[in-house]
């Protein structure tokens, strides 16, 4: 059987072939004279497995899209305090305002716009490290989200860094509020390399999808950045990814994104997958047009919007019994599903609306896929304050979901793999 | 037992009372000379279950919290592009521009700022209501999202229609750019009943809940608004709700929100809960100090921020095994857990990646206990394609996750409520 | 003979004549439906003749024109810090920004601007007047610029008092900072009845005059405001009476001006005239297409232009000679001209340089036509230190150009109708 | 006798000696650590007499005046429409928005905030001079309005250019909008350069005497650019020259004027005198704050405000009687004064109101000092008209302030040196 995925991008890519509006990028003849009909998508799962479509081979430069990236690194070598003293995270609003600096203190709106993204560039790799080594570091870094080494695109780095007046105006600003430290055209140089980096899809949906799995490259093993970061970069491309249509991506496409100016986008749907999608043409915000088309149409399709409320999950009690009888009676609870904090909590109500009459009372794990942080906590203080209230607690968990159950001062439980151990004489 | 979420309300409290920062809305003395020190939060689960600490008795005026709400009525009423039209999506970047409007078209930035409630607020309701009637339109409306009748506080209503000086200003632009279509006085007296609504921290946490819900206020049951408005809602929540720290909130707590000028706060935890608190103090943003903090220690602790990747789900295929033998011989696959996009993926890349080589074919959902709706569409693709490449397919679905199975052209599956039912002798 | 300047008017307006770019003003159907072909032009000079041309008897409602006298009315009411306090006198730069508040104050950028106009309109008058009274004041006050009782056009009044959604909401806005301290709708609906004042280009030039004269009207010889007064108004007409063409008509006009939507517009030229055109159709600032080529042609015809530097006049010291012999001997110093600081100067520095070695020094006035204030104290206190240094000093002042000269203390001087008194032997 | 001047000028200093509010420019030791009780006058009169007191003698760097004169030698160079394709002449407005560039154009807003003099430094010379000529020549066309040779201060001039990140950021912006052609490093050195120019007061009001003298350097009495240069510039000085004070400045001291952080500040008042002051304490918008008090004072005591309107100047026709009889009978008008339009006008309308019996008429301009160019038109087309309506027509001019009279088609003149030559037997 062949996967349904890669006929759904075909059929995906096919359906917004025809749009032809936009233009590529006229600033430098490396991008104003690409391809403007190439066009290819990527989708790599958190397990690691790639699909893609279209021109998945061609290779263009990543641009802004290794804001996210770099900002991110950033973070992880400087920590969070020393990034957001020089960049905040606010989206900037305007669009024609392509300054967007604090008024007073100069510190760009956020890592998303170029004063920002080079203020950031300037923040990765140990504070002291040379220019040099610092641009060896980001394209390490990238190279570690990617899962393969990126090679720079020297000639689309020699035409950009010749035309990169704004970016040298937006350095200079920066330099004379001491939001960077160093030379302003060593920093826009840097700069202009990271955007250089060389990827086609299949790259930009590791990348992404290395966001959507908590900074672990799902295809490599390696771990990249923290969860913590993850969760930083995340939230900021999802308020200030897509410049000054934040909002309106939000609402229509909801995932966090970033596009790049060679015509790159890529989204990253926590926990689930990243996507990238690649077409010359852009619109006048500088996103590519029928990449936007592509999110819309997965978002449709996937149900992958963050503010898509899912569907009620099933009851999380699968069934409340007692088993046995006299002195070894045992009250049974056999929970099922995802346990998250609605769930902690519908257990500790039924403990509490229905307090159990019998000493004994179990808790079936069998049927849980799993208990995130919270719900184990939840979980755990029941089981404490059952003891608490006299009953022996036990935990029936086949698959250790709930590894090493510690219920806290004045709790006790006892493991089991199966009901049966209960010597209740009966199953559930 | 007794549960602990309220023990951790009550904690969560405790560890925010001493902060005295901040200072109560001065403009009315309705809110200048609220009791300073009040304090309460409030929970409401998506099954309707409602938690509350602290003052969670006293009412105040809902104020700007009524904004998203009535965001929802409108595009509920008049429809997505009616309010589209008059309202944008986009955050204003800048605190102290309270106009915010579209250059040219005068439109509002978002619903969540001033300019843009009041359009909204015109958009309740059928498009011929009275100005009367559309007020009682919005009454019964936060009256369906909370659960219980509210009513209006006739002084502060008074009080701060005296003193709307601004938002009669904000009125009057909006008519001159036929943002609104009535009488701008007529306008500000209908948004200042709307805001002066008392509610308390339970009916602000059931009215997050709704939100949480889909739109289906969880204590009631009744259906408020569609689950295309509540996305749409939550995203302008989301990016827009806490005026220009958008960013820092998503960031630092990341659930959608919407402050109000009482002291009153909330978040939506899509599937999982509503969320309200309560403490009149204001920071220079105009959000309830206390009400921050406890919202940060609410993420930090369960977990809710949107870009939190969650761990690891465990494999969806739980088991892969050949049952019987000869003729009668079947493949089974045993899936498990709450199936989404990347379980799916993954069912559909077991197939591909080793090919049954029985003719018979069972996938077992006995421990699945969800299967959203890209993933049910991913198993009946599938079972359709392996009904094309030659195989009988089945389906174990004793608990009915996947009902009424349809594979499309060519597909062709058989349902059994148990294994046994396979005769192929063997057990999963 | 026929004095040129009809003939000048006439021949200008024939000029422009052909032009028909712009477009009336279209908000209200008594602007919009104006004829669009009416033409004409007024001059009135600072001794009161008054030259009109075209269509100089069509009255139409006078508008942002009268934005700078009510503004001086209320500088003349109030005083200058009670004005000043409440609205400002810088250019507001931005055009699309209709509001130009200063941020924090709300103090409108200055008079010129609707923002501005509403806030002295209400500073017209004594404080305690009732609004009605206060129309009233503006209405007498206006009249005493023009010189005759003006009439409030009743149909424009109504019409824009229907429209004045914009102007509400400025002046809510106003309300809101404490910049005005009354019910916006009534500061509005006094507001709108001063702009629909009839006039017509005589009765424009007429006003313009009675700035370029000191404050008073030329014509009627009333005194209306102070001298002090119309410096002020003159210099805000210069910097902010064209909006954000401000800099544009200081460079290729330059003189203090304002224009009406109704295409009113008027300059004033300091010592000389007022000037006054009218021609509905206005340009994309809102300033009337033909006025502002016939002001662009008056100041290259008549040389008008602040700016302009008036070619070298001729030497203030006419002669130096010295009178008789002997006993009777007399330095003789005859001046010419209008003495103005220059002048001043060139004479103290005539008797620094080459000291007068004859006790008796003469100083003859009989060719000057003025001597402005600073000028009559640089002569006064060079008679005072020659008087110290021991000379006589006589003035011959036939025409009292220098009346009751006190040079100060130690000083003393003779004043003769001719130089014959001087006995001296001899003549000028 | 000693010159008053002097003295007043010593007397203006004390009375601002003992200001000591504001500070030194902190952004290079060479401004820092200026003595900050350093203070001095200059004033330089239109026929070239330089007066100054207090530390007239002290050097320092010419820092923003230099704007308005390198403005000068621009459009000089290049003609107005290429300048002003590349820089606007509005106000600025906004004093902390740096950049203020035209959105889209990139055009910065006026050539006396640093984008704008950075671009009209680009603009000095001819089109293809190198950027080390163009300097010479921006040094050449200073020294040509001081008067002497004026020399670059290193120090001064290593130290701006090493912090000097905002003015290349500035640069960079320009180059990004094709506003200058050139490497923005280069641009932003030579306005160092420029900047970097000593000067003392008596330099400083040379220069500021030299736009009083419609660009005749007074002293020297080099031409150095035309009077339509001049024009242009004393213009953008009145609206632009103090940055967003400018409509406070116009109010209140009334003189087109540049400031620089060095605390120099000029002031040119036309057709009279330049005056500059020195102090190097700045208040917060970057004027030197001893300097506006002296400015101020300035105003109240010379009358240099140019919307002061000089008192009514004496009537122009001193006198109007007929000479003779019979045949020889004669109608004289006798004029005086300085003759300008409201002059010409005058005259004109006394014939048209008293047309003449006498078929001779003489007007006699023995009493007259000046007559500008366009009385000088009004008078000779008064005499046009006197011979087309049968009338002979004679000048008494003896000292030929109406050179070369043309009266134009159809008109005829006898200029005569003296009444007598009439022949009419009386005298005026």
């Amino acid at each position: 059987m062949r996967s349904p995925i890669p006929d759904y991008l075909a059929e995906a890519l096919r359906s917004v072939e025809a749009d032809q509006s936009g233009a590529t990028a006229d600033y430098i003849p490396e991008l104003a004279d690409a391809d403007p009909d190439l066009l290819a998508a990527g989708l790599c799962t958190v397990d690691g497995h790639v699909y893609s479509a279209g021109d998945a081979g061609v290779e263009f430069s990543i641009q802004s899209i290794s804001k996210p990236f770099v900002c991110a690194l950033a973070l992880a070598d400087r920590g969070f305090d020393a990034v957001l003293e020089k960049v905040g995270v606010e989206p900037s609003g305007d669009a024609f305002n392509e300054i967007s600096l604090e008024p007073g203190s100069g510190r760009p709106l956020n890592p998303m716009i170029n004063a920002g993204a080079i203020t950031t560039h300037t923040l990765a790799g140990p504070e002291e490290a040379t220019p040099e080594a610092r641009v060896e570091r980001i394209i390490d870094g990238l190279s570690a989200f990617a899962g393969r080494r990126l090679q720079v695109d020297e000639s689309v780095y020699h035409s950009e860094l010749s035309h990169a007046y704004r970016n040298r105006a937006l350095a200079n600003m920066l330099r004379a509020h001491d939001i960077i430290g160093e030379d302003p055209l060593v920093a826009v140089a840097g700069y202009t390399r990271q955007c250089s980096l060389l990827v086609n899809v299949d790259d930009l949906a590791v990348m992404a999808a290395t966001l959507a799995n908590r900074g672990i490259n799902p295809v490599t093993g390696a771990p990249v950045v923290s969860a913590k970061v993850v969760r930083q970069t995340l939230s900021v491309m999802a308020t200030c990814g897509m410049y000054d249509g934040a909002g309106d991506w939000m609402t229509r496409v909801g995932v966090p994104a970033k596009s790049g100016v060679a015509g790159g986008l890529i989204g990253a749907l926590p926990g689930q997958a990243g996507i990238a999608t690649f077409s010359p043409r852009l619109d006048r915000h500088g996103n590519s047009v029928r990449g936007v088309e592509l999110f819309e149409r997965f978002t449709a399709d996937m149900g992958m919007h963050l503010m898509e409320v899912p569907p009620a999950a099933p009851a999380v009690i699968r069934d409340r019994r007692v088993l046995g009888a006299g002195h070894g009676k045992v009250l049974l609870l056999a929970l099922q599903g995802d346990i998250r904090f609605a769930g902690g909590e519908r257990v500790a109500r039924e403990f509490q609306e229905r307090p159990p009459a019998e000493k004994r009372v179990a808790i079936s794990l069998r049927r849980v896929s799993s208990v995130d942080d919270v719900a184990r906590r939840m979980l755990l203080e029941a089981v404490r304050r059952l003891t608490l209230d006299g009953h022996d607690v036990y935990l029936i968990d086949p698959d250790t979901v709930l590894p090493d159950p510690e219920p806290g001062t004045g709790g006790r439980v006892t493991v089991y793999r199966h009901v049966d151990e209960l010597e209740a004489g009966s199953d559930d």
